[in-house]
């Protein structure tokens, strides 16, 4: 008997030293191609504030620190290709990114200054983290 | 090339009304045998909120509203059958749990009165749910 699980992922709300109000956003290279929160698949083997650490590092060049386990977000049709099951992480770091890997580009962005939709549910994701910043609530445990 | 990922499950921290301090136990019926938090597997195609409410009610009979997301397991060496990845709620019910399903027995227990060790890691998850609601302080988003 074969049980199908979701795969788990990670993604990431970098917040950089001196950029207040800003988050870190990469292009994607691959398939959606467009802007997302840099992240990534957690392998076998690796813990996921591993996983986390190590996306930031390949996708924007960032020594990221780990600030808070976020949220997970688990929407069966949260990426078209496959069930994935997302651990979100807020980060902090130094400097500017670079995109690498996946990431054709990275670049540092108001969240309501983005020049095109997230892809994903990844607008889902920052609108709950804006709103954790002003409130200080997390999002409820639901869906 | 087929990529190896850790599967995600859910374990619950279960608070009955009228039974402050106490914590909802199952005993497990498969190996391992033991003591544990309730819980189980995600299924492709389910948000991670229901698998928990799902698993309560299989191995419990109580039928839980879910108060918090509160942490991720995902030490690799937590399940010696293969890697997994554990999404622990905190959460709430009314009435008394009966064990079903994977659970032989269930038993409501303060954390410190168990009359045997918990298995997986879940004394980890418990020290940190005990912890949580001594300090108010989340685990920390590392290993």
């Amino acid at each position: 008997m074969t049980y199908r699980n979701p795969v788990p992922t990670v993604d990431l709300l970098i917040e950089l030293d001196g950029r207040p109000g800003e988050l870190v956003f990469v292009e994607r290279r691959n398939e959606p191609v467009g802007l997302a929160l840099p992240g990534g698949f957690v392998d076998e083997g690796e813990w996921v504030a591993d996983a986390a650490v190590r996306e930031a590092k390949e996708e924007t060049g960032l020594d990221v620190e780990l600030v808070e386990l976020f949220h997970v977000y688990s929407d069966p049709a949260r990426d078209r290709r496959r069930h994935t099951m997302s651990v979100a992480f807020i980060a902090r770091a130094r400097g500017l990114p670079v995109g690498g890997d996946d990431a054709a580009r990275a670049l540092v962005c108001a969240p309501d200054q983005l020049p095109q939709p997230l892809v994903f549910d990844h607008a889902t994701i920052v609108g709950d983290y804006v709103a954790y910043r002003r409130t200080g609530v997390r999002p409820p445990p639901r869906r």
